[in-house]
C-alpha cells in the first residue's frame, strides 16, 4: 500500500499549467502527496454570464497531478465549512472503490484523505461523483480534471523510441447548462441550492449553454494564448468529462497521438483531428515548425466560434 | 453455401447472458440454427412509461448469437400473424444482399429462413430495416441486437498470446424517442400504427427521451446487477444500434478493447473509457482486482444519471 | 518552397470522381497546380429546400485534390467580383499560418495563389475559415472538401503490403443549419447578406435541419449510384469538416480502414462502421465480394433515413 515508499509533495498549479515533474522516474516509486479544497464559487463563463461552479482548487478544470506509472497519489480532500454540498473524487486512474468515489465523500466542513496506485500510464479523467443526478450536476459545474501517469522511463514514440517534450499543456473542454429564464437570460442564482435544482432541469436538454476551455471564454485567447517556440515539441493534455469532442491544431498536427490517451499503447501518427469522447482524456505531442498563431479547438466550429471552445498557441523563433 | 457442414442449434437467452458457446472452435465450422419471433409488445422503459416496442424473441437488445470464424449462421425469422408490421433483418457479419436485410422481409404471419457466413471475427450489430423511415423507427423501437464471431482458436491479447474470459455479458445502449403530448408526457397509444406515424415525427429530434441499457432503466442495477468475481476476466460486449456512446467501468478500465469490436486487430490496453459510434459494437476484457460495486455507463453523465444509461457489476471476493 | 520542381496542372473533377492520379509516385516531387473560384449561390438540398450555399468550384463538397507525399500543392482561390463575402481556404494538410488560411483571404474581384508542402500522408479535410462565427457559417454553408496525400509508394495493407484500388469515391457529409420561419418553412432570403444573418442564429441550435452527403439529399441515390464490379477494391474516402458522423456499407465491410485516414498508420480491418469525428476525413477499402446494391450511410439511422445521409453503390458481376 506504499507506506514503506518516500514521500513527495505535488505542489498543485492553475491549469493550462502543469506541476514540476519529471519525464523520466528520478529513483523508484514515491507516494505523492497532492491537497485539493473544494471551491464552491461563482464564476464568470462568459461576459455577463456566470455560474455556481464547483471546483477543486478554484480552477475549471481542476489541478492536473503528474505521477510515475507504480506511484502512489495520496489525496488530501478537504470540503470547508463555508460549502454547502458533499463532494467527493473518482480517479478514473484509480482501481476499485469506485475509483476512489466511495471513500472519499465529504461533508462540508470535513475532511478525507486517502492513497491509490497508478498502476496504468496514461492520461486520465478525475471528477466529482456524489451520487444520482448530482453526479451530472457537478460536474457540469466544473468539477473534473486529469492526472498524468507517465511510463518510468518515459514516454515513446510510434518506433518505441524515447520521446522527450519541452513544454506541456492541460487544456479540458468544458460543456456548461446554465439555466435560462423565459426570455432566455441566464438566472442568477442567490443560493447555490436554487442553481442545483434548476441545473437538474437544464442538463436535460442535453444541449450546453457554453462550451468553454478551462472554465471561460476566452481563457487561453490573446494575451492568455498559450506559448511555445519554433522547434519545440508540446505535449498538449486535453480531456473532457462528460461530452465528446474532436480537437484540431490549425496549422499544426498531431505527430503522436496515444490512443484513448493511453501510453501503453503505440502512438498514432499525423492525426489531423483527434476525438476526446465525454469521459476521457488524449495526450498529444507536436513539434512546432512555422513561427505565427496558431489555433487549438474543437472542430464542430459552431463549439468553437459560438459557444467558446477555442485557445491560441503563439509560436515565436523562426 | 455450408449444405455439407454438421448443423447445431443455438438456444437463444435473453440479454445480458449469453447462450452456450466454446471460446476455441470445438471441431471444424458448423451450420448454427437460430430462431428469432418477432414480437410487438409494449414494454416499460421507465416507471410509468412505456412504448410500443418491436423485439426480436421479445428482448430489447434481441438475443445474443455467438459463432466461429467460417460458421454459417442459419437464422429462421418468424413474424406472426398477431404481428402488425413487416420486419427483417441486417446482420453487420453479413456480406452482400445489405446484410441479409434483402432476403428476410416477412409479413405478419410469415416466416423466412437464411443464412450467411460469418467471414470476419468480431463483434457486429443486427438489426431490422425495412427500408426508408422504417429503419430508424424500428431501430429505435427496439429491434437491434449483436452477434459475436470468435476467431477459431479464440481471442489473442496484445501481444499475440491465448486469452480467455470466465465471464461475458453483452450490454446494449438504446436510445428511445417518446411521442409526448403538449404537456410532455408520453402519448399512450392504443395501436402500433398510431405509435409509428408518432415516431416519424419524435425521432426527427434527435434528442432521445430515454437511454437505457437493456432495455429498461435500472434492467442491470440492484438485485439486476452483472455478477463477477475478484480474478476473474469479464468480457463486456457493448453496442449501440444508432447513438453514440462511450462506455466507462468505474473503479476499472479496459484492459484490452478491441478496435471496432474486431478480433483481427490487436487490441488496445487501459482505456478509461471506449467509445460506441452508433451502428456497431465494442468488446472489452476487464480481469477484476477488487471486491465491491462497479458502475458501468455512459460517461455523458447526463445520459447516465438523467437518462437511465447506467449498469452495475457487483464483485464478491477479496 | 517547390520552385525547382516541375509543375503539373491537375484538372478539378466534381465529386465523387476524383481528378486523374497515379497511385505509385511517377517520377519525383511536383508543383500541383489548382484552381479553386469560390461560387455562392442558391441550391436546393431537398425537394423545395434551399440554400445560399457558399462553395468551391460551385459543388458541396469542393473538389478532391489529389498529391503524393512530398509534392507542394499551389492553389489559386478565386472570388469572383459577383459574389458579396470573403474567402479563404485552410488546409488541414498544412503546416503553418493557419493552414493557408492567414495567406489566403481575398475579397469578391480578387484571387490569391499559394503553395504549401504535402509533408504527411493521409485524406484531410479543407474548408474556407473567414474567422469568428464567418467560419461555421461558411462552413456550414457548404465551404469545405478534401484532399488526398498519398504515400510515394502508394498505400499499404495491414501486413505492410502494396495494395492498389480499382476506384475510388469521395463522400463529405454535409449539415446544414437553414434558417426557419415560425410555422418551420425554411426561410427564402433575397440576398446572402440576409441569409448570413440568419445562420449567426440557426446554427447555434447545434441541431441540423439537413444531413446529407455531396451537398443534396439523394446525390448519390438511384440512377446517380456509386458504381462498382465484383470484385473491385474501391477506396472510400468520407469526410465531415463539422459533424462527427458515423459510417457504414450495409452489406459490406472496411477491408482497410486508415485510423485517422493517415497512411502512416498500419490499417484497421474488418470494421462494421467507422466514425469521422468533426473536422476529418478518413479512408476505407473495400473490394465487393457480390453483386447487388449496397447502402452508404450515417448509422445514426435518423439521420441516413429522415435527414438524407444516405448513398447506393450498384455493384455489378457475379
Ligand atoms: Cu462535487
Ligand atoms: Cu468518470
Ligand atoms: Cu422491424
Ligand atoms: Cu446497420
Ligand atoms: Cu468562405
Ligand atoms: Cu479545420
Ligand atoms: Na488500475
Ligand atoms: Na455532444
Ligand atoms: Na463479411
Ligand atoms: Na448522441
Ligand atoms: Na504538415
Ligand atoms: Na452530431
Ligand atoms: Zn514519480
Ligand atoms: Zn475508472
Ligand atoms: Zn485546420
Ligand atoms: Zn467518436
Ligand atoms: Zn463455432
Ligand atoms: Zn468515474
Ligand atoms: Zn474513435
Ligand atoms: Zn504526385
Ligand atoms: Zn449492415
Amino acid at each position: 500500500n506504499g507506506d514503506d515508499l518516500p514521500k513527495v509533495t505535488q505542489v498543485m498549479v492553475p491549469p493550462p499549467m502543469l506541476p514540476k515533474f519529471d519525464q523520466v522516474e528520478n529513483g523508484g516509486p514515491k507516494v505523492i502527496l497532492v491537497t485539493f479544497t473544494v471551491e464552491e464559487k461563482k464564476i464568470e463563463v462568459a461576459p455577463n454570464d456566470s455560474i455556481w461552479a464547483f471546483t477543486y482548487n478554484g480552477t475549471v478544470p481542476g489541478p492536473m497531478i503528474v505521477a510515475h506509472q507504480g506511484d502512489f497519489v495520496e489525496l488530501t480532500l478537504k470540503n470547508p465549512a463555508t460549502n454547502t454540498q458533499m463532494h467527493n473524487i473518482d480517479f478514473h486512474a484509480a482501481t476499485g472503490a469506485m475509483g476512489g468515489g466511495d471513500v472519499s465523500l465529504v461533508n462540508p466542513g470535513q475532511e478525507v484523505t486517502f492513497r491509490f496506485r497508478c498502476t496504468r500510464a496514461g492520461v486520465f479523467v478525475y471528477h466529482c461523483a456524489p451520487g444520482g443526478l448530482m453526479v451530472p450536476i457537478h460536474v457540469t459545474a466544473g468539477m473534473n480534471g486529469a492526472i498524468m501517469v507517465l511510463p518510468k522511463d518515459g514516454l515513446k514514440d510510434e518506433n518505441g523510441n524515447p520521446v522527450t517534450f519541452d513544454r506541456a499543456y492541460y487544456i479540458a473542454q468544458q460543456d456548461f447548462y446554465f439555466p435560462k429564464d423565459k426570455d432566455g437570460k441566464t438566472e442568477n442564482f442567490a443560493t447555490v441550492q436554487q442553481s442545483i435544482q434548476a441545473l437538474g432541469e437544464s442538463i436535460k436538454t442535453l444541449k450546453p449553454t457554453n462550451i468553454v476551455f478551462n472554465g471561460k471564454q476566452g481563457a487561453l485567447l490573446g494575451p492568455n494564448a498559450l506559448k511555445a517556440k519554433v522547434g519545440e515539441k508540446v505535449l498538449f493534455i486535453t480531456s473532457d468529462a462528460n461530452n465528446d469532442t474532436r480537437m484540431h491544431l490549425i496549422g499544426g498536427h498531431a505527430d503522436l497521438y496515444w490512443p484513448g490517451g493511453k501510453f501503453s499503447n503505440k502512438p498514432f501518427t499525423d492525426f489531423e483531428t483527434w476525438e476526446v469522447p465525454g469521459g476521457s482524456a488524449a495526450a498529444v505531442l507536436y513539434r512546432f515548425r512555422e513561427p505565427g498563431t496558431y489555433a487549438l479547438l474543437d472542430h464542430n466550429l459552431i463549439e468553437a466560434f459560438a459557444y467558446g471552445a477555442v485557445a491560441q498557441v503563439k509560436v515565436e523563433g523562426k
